[in-house]
């Protein structure tokens, strides 16, 4: 099993682990420690491409504290783990070095799911880009069960800080909505409120949000108030001189505080120079953070407990399952549709790649480095027609070269001419994500996409894809979306 | 019990840690080793905010045989430790993860008194800027120890290397005179000699302090002649082509020693390239530093020892004690001093900052925001008075806001105004000690002095701090002094 | 025992690491791990000068699964280890923390040996420059030998990738021939072949190397096919866009390994911009290079469970023992021979260096410091002579001078000169690979030469070298030779 966003995790799993996080937490107290069962101790591989304190170390401590292990890396400078090296290489190295699970963090979305492809071994998502945290949610949801007396139904909860961006709000109130009777409260008082489109999931989803016109209001209704980082490098639309005025209004002082009959909640850390939360509440009764932090080495004991307890020891496989070869990225089209014009007669062999943007066939004919290889290149940009196509000699071309070819214009569409005839004839496709894994040519990640609900997701960062290419029917794309799995 | 300072411990304190390192040092010769006797593994927090290898691999080494564990940082690069969370976030986060015990080193004076402040478990100083380092300390008292056939009376010690800038020598000289019988001796052959004060002071302490009229000489009187680093960033009043001779000097070579019945110590490492000490003393019998270095560890872990061993497990306590939140450095103003003049008539609520720097006014007025807010600010510079004052409705003033004045303008007068008068009237005393770490206005540290023989001291940085506004009286002085707590 | 260069490990070695590797790989399998016997954990010290992941993880993984401990560093930016500390002292203090064996790594050839001549305790190398990766090799030779059916007899291996650069391919390939009936295959399609000096030396002992026409000939007749990383950045006769051209031929693609039957293996990590393996290969069973990673920790663990399994625990020693002190790089000269010229007759005491490159001479008296230690200097540089001299009555020069002037000047004549008479004459010799550690004047290395069948060789890096001065006589040159040991 692996963890990867918290939106897959079930409602029972998620009490399992708030239970189990309970009775280790009930432990320390009377100064017990579980231990892992186990033959020999247990090791976590802690992947942190992109350096971590808090996550790390509260990982750490947790495989610690169960008498397991741990080793990897935090940043990638004092390592060879550089941009040279595809994710693939690092998870399988980690493996045949015998690790028994891995927690990763990497600045692209979508990594984590394809570490997890790769890995035989359990893999914990601890941070992909903006996309998953799943382990902070499950921290914060925990710490809301134990202030909400061992319970995730009826949580009227306050959320504060950056809701436009932050994705903890955006996770945990996904989460919560799995529960029943949930109420999130929020302040309009300033300019980074809940998304509308956010709003309206939560709702479909049974869960009440209800706005108050200033922030005192909502800490009047809630056990909970879970204050966020303002993403200042995100609010491109601001001025800089309203930022004081506008964190001043957000701000959790004493004076907001007043009629609350709970704790303030932060995924930590606080920027002690905005200040997002005053000194003075640090003191107070009702700052509950500290304590979160420490709920967050109960909930990750937990789960390395549930992962890898009396589980047997996994022997290195060092081979690559066969299903991360290939990817369900190509949208087939009717080769016999195809109009065989006086152009492409001009070869028996090679391919055809069609549909790309003006301007652009000349770069996609560099990436494939047909001079340098020795095939012919005709490249056509006709005055009548909007795009462009390459024709070459080339006999086949590969997934990393497809890849390119998207990168620089999408959803060309590709044929395969052998003497003479069509007998292949595909539109592929690459996710737009700019931030997506799968968009860098070099780790080889194989597209694959899923349906859901009728539209076309990226397995890995999850963000759905819309066909624009017109020469795509929509009778086409519904043969496609039949041939993805269901989510 | 925390060790932030070897001032801080006794002459008992000191010849226990110097028995136990002892101890371990005979069993080690032996081939046995102590273990901290507990039901889990002790665990040791690393913090070194500035890189080090070995005091860390020394403390590593120590915890590690003990049976204990660590986990930590080295720089901040490779963590989100960054200049923006707090040290009070930082140390509440080591303790969320069950450490029990931290070792910190960090640029900043007094940063670790106030880490020790916040943690509920021992903090041991591994370095706070140019401050102190008592485990280097107690690890040249252990190998004086040593040599000195188990005791710390009646030591004759060589210093040597530069006296005038290091730390080492200073902390060294003053923990040695807490024995009987002291001598140091010292070279006047060149110019980084022991500065007249700590003479003056180590005297007064019952020390003799002999000048010879050379480093040969020195060593014909000594059992331990302790070389140190030649501060070079530090001696700007230099020139540089008048460095080699300077080395040369006092650079330790065969010849000077060959009159030494003893070893030379060195706190390591030797910088290679000046060669303080010439390759060939590293082979003589007479090197002693690198026994001291395997000291470390032994002092070190009985350090730990006598910290951990038996004591109880403790429970994370997720709030901050209360007596973190306040100074003591407001010197309190009579307010019926006050003469009610027609300025401040004109606001019934608010504050008046007085006696700040001709050309500051301003700066206070932008540091507190008061337009961004706002609220009033009348800022007047009168051509009779030596100082400027600001008066504003901002009806109070946060104590991080009254640091940034400070910082701005030292010795402000503030005057709290309520109903048109004058309820409260005090100067703010903040740390004068650029590197102190109460002047990070971010930190939120609030200022605290103690009473040292009737001067104030920072409690932090230790630093001095004398008083300059003439508008404070003797009585005022002589007032404030006596609320502040003795040492 | 240090384990420094495989040409170093005999035949014998070889095999028994092999096996004991084959013993624990099984266990593995059965779920079993070694643990290390001995009353305290053993500690292995990982010094990393250069960042490494693999190596460094793989070390750790096996120290670890043997019940062990490790401490270091990877990269020198956040530890104190920095260009002012000597290798020597770094070792030592690792020492002093009771490490039971180290592995280090540093970008200098020869550094390894100089770090295990200081060390009391086993020092692995884990890379010296370009020089040695000793356990590279060995995790090599155990997956041959696994695949080999557990003999390294009979081995008919190809060469691929960048066989003109890579340190693995000459390693690994002189290694084989310590086995019976070796066959290395090769093919000469691309411009990096095997070097001839290299063929030469492997047939002389006894190995076969064949060379074929194309990559996919050479797969017909071996059972391993090596593959190396293409050493870019050492390839500087290519033009850049040769490059696709050449990567394209030796690329390793399923076409190439249609008729391999036996695996591919590398040294990883692939480069996956240039993937001198194409992604398909990564999933296909022929694909070997992962298990060969697994072999890494098996190989490792052999060689820590041969060095301190049962060894008793070494007592630290304070002292560096005297050999270390002195060099055997003085080739006498005769003193007798010198004609006590007018020059010479101007300075009683003190010393004449001669025969310095013209021009260079004024550097050397510089380098010396003599006008600011207050000393004589003449320097000459006379028509009718190639070479330049120096005269001064500076009364001795040290190792290090010494060091500073071979580097400005090599082969300089030196003569010590007494009461006007020549007492003692030599050339001293400084190894002339310029990344040799011994030439970095700051680590104080004594160079010491050994005698390769008549050729004089580097101790640490084992360039040979050559004689240049012509003032030395093919006698001086013999009865020096002499005077070295044998390897």
């Amino acid at each position: 099993m692996d963890i990867i966003s918290i939106e897959d995790l079930s409602r029972e799993f998620i009490l399992k682990i708030c239970k189990r996080a309970s009775q280790i937490d009930e432990a320390e107290q009377r100064k017990e420690r579980y231990n892992l069962r186990t033959k020999h101790p247990r090791k976590l591989a802690t992947l942190f491409f992109e350096p971590s304190t808090r996550t790390q170390q509260s990982f750490k401590a947790a495989i610690t504290e169960l008498g397991g292990l741990h080793e990897g890396f935090s940043g990638t400078d004092t390592t060879s783990v550089s941009k040279k090296e595809s994710i693939r290489d690092t998870i399988k190295m980690f493996e045949a070095f015998h690790f028994d699970a891995i927690v990763m963090r990497h600045k692209k979305d979508g990594s984590v799911q394809w570490a997890a492809d790769v890995a035989k071994v359990p893999v914990i998502n601890g941070g992909d880009g903006e996309n998953e945290h799943p382990t902070q949610a499950l921290l914060d949801l925990y710490t809301i069960y134990k202030q909400n007396k061992g319970s995730l139904d009826n949580v009227h909860i306050g959320l504060g800080g950056d809701l436009a961006h932050g994705r903890t709000v955006h996770s945990l109130s996904l989460a919560l909505s799995k529960f029943k009777e949930t109420t999130i409260y929020w302040s309009t008082e300033y300019e980074l409120g809940m998304p509308e489109y956010l709003i309206k999931k939560l709702q479909s989803l049974g869960t009440k949000v209800i706005r108050k016109p200033s922030v005192a209001e909502v800490m009047k209704h809630v056990s909970v108030y879970y204050m966020t980082r303002p993403q200042l490098e995100r609010m491109q639309g601001l001025l800089v001189d309203k930022i004081p005025a506008l964190i001043e209004k957000y701000r959790i002082d004493m004076k907001k505080i007043e009629d609350l009959n709970g704790v303030i909640l932060h995924p930590l850390p606080v920027n002690s120079e905005l200040a997002e939360i005053e000194p003075d509440v640090f003191f107070s009764k009702k700052q509950g953070f500290y304590g979160q932090a420490e709920n967050g080495v109960f909930v990750r004991k937990a789960l390395l407990y549930t992962l890898l307890d009396e589980t047997p020891h996994t022997s290195f496989d060092p081979h690559l399952s066969e299903n991360l070869h290939t990817g369900n990225n190509r949208l087939q089209r009717n080769p016999g549709n195809h109009k065989t014009n006086m152009v492409v007669d001009t070869i028996d062999n090679g391919l055809v790649i069609d549909h790309l943007k003006k301007g652009k066939e000349l770069f996609v004919a560099d990436a494939l480095q047909l001079v340098h290889k020795g095939y012919d290149r005709v490249l056509a940009s006709i005055s009548t027609k909007k795009t462009a196509f390459l024709k070459t000699n080339l006999p086949d071309i590969s997934e990393r070269e497809i890849r390119q070819v998207c990168l620089i214009s999408p959803e060309p569409t590709i044929s395969i001419i052998r003497d003479g005839k069509v007998i292949d004839k595909y539109v592929p496709l690459v996710c737009d994500n700019p931030n997506c894994i799968t968009r860098d040519v070099f780790e080889d990640i194989p597209a694959k996409f899923y349906d859901d609900h009728g539209s076309i997701c990226c397995r890995y960062c999850k963000h759905p894809y819309t066909i624009r290419s017109h020469k795509v029917s929509r009778d086409d794309q519904e043969r496609y979306i039949k041939t993805l799995p269901e989510h």
